[in-house]
């Protein structure tokens, strides 16, 4: 392990995260809220912290998938804690877990809370609330990478790979740094697009800032305690669309923005995730039309409610929990599914599933011509081997640590459903889950050590897992 | 596809099956029921359809492992098809679904029963059910080849394949047949073992047979409607024993009986296995033991429902439902688990979770010494690549038929906890699941269509998914 460097780049992180108080500094301006105190504290702390961290230049420049994934999994935590603050000086939370698993949430665009009254919260917490899933949508270390260059070569790819959902880092340009920087531009842009959309509708500036962010990094915190039910139809709808397009895998939009279009439409992925949202949507929408006015309204709840799920974003604008038992298993199932690799949405991907059901069919092709040397294809192409092998570990791992989480958490002896979908919520960084963490309830009930695992769910599922189990490996430590 | 040896050799199965018809008549005579005529007329059809199928015999000897698997599947199909002849012909069940469902659930050593008062059911017919298990604990067509030669080369260990349970079949002894003879001989030695055992605590005969059945396939199917709770702790304790030992993984057995103890003891699959039982067991104790007379009571039911539920037996001495979450969710885990590979027992299999977690270790030391070309070991030998991919692709089936299970039977708009349990009891044959379909309950609440699903979860479970699966494949039923 080169500590140097880990330290190095992590200082500059939190350099990044003191200048992110800035924003909701402003909103306390605003709206004249003292406790905007709390922010210009948390950065200054940063400032000190980061300044600490990477005064020294480190002389080794080593840095290999190892050091990338120590670095992104450490960042993170460190990020959440830092972030945690303003709701301890604020007053807002009083109990550190239950901030650090708020922060946790907001930063891994999980959306899942412990705030019993959002409403009552002071607007710059709301703010810093929302702006925390933004931030966390497109990832911080890739942002960072985007406009700095501080480290050696392969630094890149491998901060990337460790911070970017989905099985493989496709390259879409010669460099991993203007990827980055496109990618950001393509984010931006489309959080700009929706901002007035809503504005359009309507809606309120704040409401309109914070409910992009939480759809833009597919992250789900809202501002009312209904989360968005109250707001009108308009403003549900283009919700619903702008949560299912930042679901869409970002190389498609890079490959519009080059006029590729052909090879846009081309790709797999995006047809069945968009399959998958049609079907469930229209399936749901047939069950549940008498608790609506009519197919029209079902429709448009369905539509929201999975588009919502899929993405893993986790705004509601009606309790779910009240469905029959197939709409409400298919949600849970889309909980599972997730949204496409290379969005800002979690869950296993659908590429990951495309891939898990190709293998299936590959064995039966086999069974039946045991000679065919027949390869995987996606879009076209043969899927490399390496990503077919880290697909499968990468749902053993899932598997595991989905079966021992809900195993910890027994431990408050609330129901299996309510365990189950909160590890499934959690884990797969949607939010709400079904019975006492269903979308009108939240996390608050869960003790404290419940508190730490499902935290550690969120990161394990935003970071795909392999970064954060690194840090429990004795052999991650040693020194070079 | 060779269709003359598949229909060649499910002739001979159905030659057995009516073989197998002769017990419960005894048993009716015995008891002087009436009803003992369904196995008369089943037994002859068998016979005429076993004519039919088999007076020809194959000229193309082709035998690859796509015959294997289809022979298997077919062959179970027909068997329970057939088996369930004798519910309906005695009017114990009207329904042939149901009466499906319960034959299934005999063959696959589920034990899962839509009959609500067992106790009401003619002794023949409670025989049969329980036979049934004891046939199907170590496969009809391994048993078949391990007496007749019927076939051409390769065609035993083909069929082998499909039949048993685990990722591979290790060659014991040089030829399939003998291996497949001695696995039998020590199948019944410690069937009689167990019934003297029984006998010696004073059960009645007619319960030690139909209970030694339901404990050596691993089934479950009890002959009371409180299963084992109303038998002496000395019985339950014989019970206990002997479900643990009829999942431990044969080949132990094998190595034991020409005295290599050494190598018998370091089978990591039964280290694994022994330790799982034990931690499950101590944790279980602790949490019930204010639920019964002291820690000594709650270890021994807890002993008897973990053993019986990792081997997937599915008896009961106590109502596991009413346990607090954690021994609940401990349960509900076990059942995924499952027994030994080489077992009469069901589940995913010990030997293949140890293979998944090593290779979860295995890809974190990559991610650390990228460099390094590290073999999986087991058992002190590296693990072929094929066993491996091939557990890869089990689990990767697994869960994708599970969630696909789940939805579908989500119609019936039972709770998620009953759907979730019941398709985990039914694919992992198990017998009993949580809620509705918990110890004390049964499957009778689910629709024509829900029992269709679940029997195929049944069939998938004991075969372990890829022989049924293949039935759907199109390329399958190709003429050669």
């Amino acid at each position: 392990m080169n500590y140097a460097i880990v330290r190095y780049v992590i200082g500059y992180v939190l350099y990044f995260e003191a200048a992110f108080m800035v924003p909701p500094c402003i909103t306390a301006i605003i709206y004249r809220e003292f406790c905007g105190w709390s922010f210009v504290i948390t950065g200054l702390l940063c400032v000190l912290l980061g300044f600490i961290l990477s005064h020294k230049k480190p002389k080794n420049k080593i840095f290999y998938t190892k050091e990338g994934f120590v670095t992104v999994a450490l960042s993170w935590i460190i990020l959440s804690i830092m972030g945690s603050l303003p709701f301890l000086f604020s007053g807002s939370i009083t109990n550190p877990i239950d901030a650090l698993f708020e922060t946790v949430s907001g930063f891994t665009t999980t959306g899942a809370s412990i705030i019993k009254d959002v409403e009552a919260l002071p607007r710059c917490i709301l703010f810093w609330r929302s702006f925390t899933h933004w931030i966390g949508g497109m990832g911080v270390l890739v942002f960072l990478l985007s406009i700095l260059h501080i480290t050696g070569s392969g630094s890149h790819m491998n901060l990337m790979k460790a911070e970017s959902p989905g099985p493989s880092v496709s390259k879409l340009t010669p460099t991993v740094r203007s990827t980055a920087k496109t990618l950001y531009l393509i984010y931006l842009g489309m959080t700009i697009i929706e901002i007035i959309f809503l504005l359009i509708g309507g809606m309120p500036l704040f409401d309109t800032l914070t409910i992009t962010f939480g759809s833009a990094g597919t992250g789900g915190f809202g501002i009312k305690n209904d989360s968005m039910a109250s707001y009108s139809v308009y403003l549900q709808v283009v919700v619903t669309i702008s949560m299912i397009l930042f679901g869409v895998n970002f190389n498609a939009y890079y490959l519009i923005l080059h006029k590729k279009f052909k090879e846009a439409f081309a790709i797999e992925e995006i047809r069945w995730y968009f399959g998958i949202i049609l079907a469930s949507t229209m399936v749901i929408a047939v069950m549940v039309t008498d608790m609506y006015s009519g197919f029209g309204e079902a429709f448009q709840q369905a539509a929201f409610q999975v588009g919502s799920i899929i993405t893993t974003t986790g705004y509601a604008t009606t309790d779910f929990n009240l469905w029959p038992e197939i709409p409400r298993t298919i949600l849970l199932l889309l909980m599972l599914v997730g949204a496409c690799a290379g969005s800002t949405g979690g869950g296993i991907k659908v590429s990951r599933l495309v891939i898990l059901v190709k293998t299936i069919g590959k064995e039966l092709q086999t069974l039946i011509h045991p000679r065919s040397v027949k390869k995987l294809k996606m879009d076209g192409h043969p899927i490399d081997h390496e990503v077919i092998r880290s697909t499968n570990v990468f749902l053993i791992a899932y598997v595991l640590i989905f079966a021992f989480s809900v195993l910890l958490i027994a431990i408050d002896d609330f129901d299996l459903i309510t365990n189950f979908s909160a590890v499934a919520a959690t884990f797969n960084n949607i939010g709400p889950g079904l019975e006492m963490v269903g979308p009108t309830q939240n996390f608050s009930v869960y003790s404290n050590f419940s508190t730490l695992v499902l935290t550690f769910d969120m990161l394990a599922g935003r970071l795909e897992i392999f970064p954060i189990l690194l840090l429990f490996v004795r052999g991650t430590w040693r020194r070079y």
